[in-house]
C-alpha cells in the first residue's frame, strides 16, 4: 500500500496511544469515558464484533478516521471478515451519500493495512 | 405512551408515505437512491437484521428521527428483539455521548410504539 | 396540505420573526451575521437565485428544517421553478443518501405550502 | 411565550424524565454516561457555571434542542444571567453561521421559559 | 504553491482511483451510487455546472476535503471561473460561520492546483 | 513533540494567513465574517478568555483541527492555563463521546506545542 496512507495510520495509532496516557492521568471525564467504552463494546444480545460493525458503521458517515482504524483493527480482532466490515462501511455509504465514499477510501486502506499490510 | 409522541411517529410515516410518492413520480435521483437502498439492506455476509441495527446506531449518532423510525421498525420485522436494538443504541450514545442521550429518547418512544402500543 | 405540517411552517416563520426583533436589539454578533448574510445573497458572478438553491443543497444536508423553509421561499421569489428546487434537493439528496431523502420531504412541504397552499 | 414552543419545551421535559427512567434501569452504558456527566459537570478549574456555558454553545452548534432546555437550565441554577447566556449562544452563532441564528430561536425560547413565563 | 498541500491534493486524487477500482469490483451498494451520482450530476432544469457550484457549498459545510477537489475540478471543466466558485464557497461560508472558513484554505488550495499549477 | 505532529500545526498557520489575505482582498463575505468574528470575541459580560474556551469546546466536537489551533492558542494569549483549556476540552468530550476523545489527541498536541515546543 501506498506509503503515505501507512504512515497516517501508524501515526493515529501512535497519537492514541500518547493521549491514552495523557488523559488517563489528567482527566476524570476520560477515565469514566473509558469506563463507558468498556460497558459498550463487549459481548450482550449482540456480539462484541457486531458492536464493532455498528461502530465501523458510524465512523463512515462522521467521517472520523482514528474510529475507523480502532474499530476495524477490533472487527477483525474479534473474527470479522473483509465482507462482513464491507458490508458495514456499505451501510454507511447508504447513510450519508457522497461523503461517505470520501470515508470508505480511508476504511479501504485501513483494511489493507491490517489485512494485508501491517 | 404519550400522545404528542405517538402522533409524531404517525405524521413520520405519513409524510414518508407522500413524499415517497412525490419523489418517485419527479426524480431520477431518488429512484436511484431506492435502488441503493435495496442493494444495501438485503441479507449478504451480514443479515439485513444485523444491517439495519447498523444503520439504528447510525440514526442515533445523527438524530434523523425518520431513520429511527424506518430502520427500528425494519429491524423489528426481521426479528430483532427489544434488548439487541438497545444494544445498537447504546453503541450510539458511546459515538455521540449526551446529544445521544437525547436521540435515544425518540427511539425508545419508537420501540414503545411498535412493541406496545401501535 | 396536512395541517400539522402547515403548522410548522407558519410556527417556523413566527419563531424567525420574533428572534430576529430580540437578537437584532440584543447582540452585536447577530447584527454583524445580518450584514454578512446580506453579502452573501445578493447578485454578483452567480445570481442571488443560483445563491438561493446552493444553500437549499446545503440545508437539505444539514437538516435544517428553518433554513429550508427561507431558502425555498426566497429561490421562489427569485423566480426558481419547483424542479429548480427539485434538482437543488436532488443534490443534497446525493451528497448526504438517506437521511437527505428525509430531509427532503420538509422541502416538498414547503414547496407545496409556497407554490399551493399558503 | 407561545403556547406551542411551551408545549414542545414541556414535552422534552417529560421525555428526559421517562427516558431516564428506561435507560438507568436498562443500560450499563447509560448508567456509565451519566457518570460521566457528573464527572464533567461539576466544579473544577472551570465553574460548573463555565462549562454550561460551552455546553450550551456546543448546543447551538449540533442544533441539539434537549441539550439546550438543560443546559440552559443548569447555567440559570448556577448563576448565569441572561447576558452572559446570550453570549454564549453568540460564541456558537459565531461557529455555525445562519444555522446557528435558527438554533438560537429554540435557546431564546427556553430563556423565556425558565426566566419569565414557566 | 506549498508543496506539502500539492502532495495532499494528489494523495486525495490516488486514493480515489484506487478506491473507485476496489469498491466498483467488490461492492453493488457503490455501484447503485455511482449510478445515482450520474444522474444528479448532468444537464437539467439546472445545469450540471450550477449542480456542481451546490455540491461545492455543501462540501464547504461538511468540510469533506476529497469532495471539495472533486467537484471543484468538476465546475472548473464545466467552464465555471474562480469567481464564480468563491461565490458558491461564500454560500458555504455564510451557512457554517467560522469553521467555514477553515474549510474555504483547502477549496482555495484546490482551486489555485487547477488554475495555476498542476 | 513528534514531528509529523508538529508540521501539521505549522501547516495549518501557514495555511490560515495565506488564505486569509486571498479572502480578505477577494471577498466581501468574509470580510464582514472577519468583523462578526471581532464582535464575538471581545470582553462583555463573559470575558475573551470565556469565550475562546467555549470555542474549544465547540471545536473538539466539530473536530475542525484548525479552529482548536486557534482558539487553545487565543486562550492561552488571554491567560487559560493548560488546566482550564483541559476541563472546556472535557466538555467536548462529554458532548460527543468516543470521537471526541479522537479530536482531543489534535488539541493535546496543540497544547503541548504552545506550551512547550514552539
Amino acid at each position: 500500500m501506498d506509503n503515505l496512507e501507512k504512515e497516517k495510520i501508524k501515526q493515529i495509532i501512535e497519537n492514541r496511544n500518547k493521549s491514552h496516557s495523557y488523559f488517563s492521568k489528567k482527566s476524570k471525564v476520560y477515565r469514566s469515558f473509558v469506563e463507558m467504552e468498556k460497558n459498550t463494546y463487549s459481548d450482550g444480545k449482540l456480539s462484541k464484533k457486531q458492536k464493532e460493525l455498528i461502530a465501523i458503521g458510524i465512523s463512515i458517515v462522521i467521517n472520523c478516521e482514528s474510529c475507523m482504524e480502532w474499530h476495524i483493527k477490533q472487527a477483525i480482532n474479534d473474527g470479522a471478515k473483509e465482507d462482513e466490515i464491507l458490508e458495514a462501511i456499505e451501510v454507511g455509504i447508504e447513510m450519508t451519500g457522497g461523503p461517505g465514499t470520501a470515508s470508505a477510501r480511508f476504511a479501504m486502506n485501513v483494511l489493507d493495512y491490517y489485512l494485508n499490510d501491517k
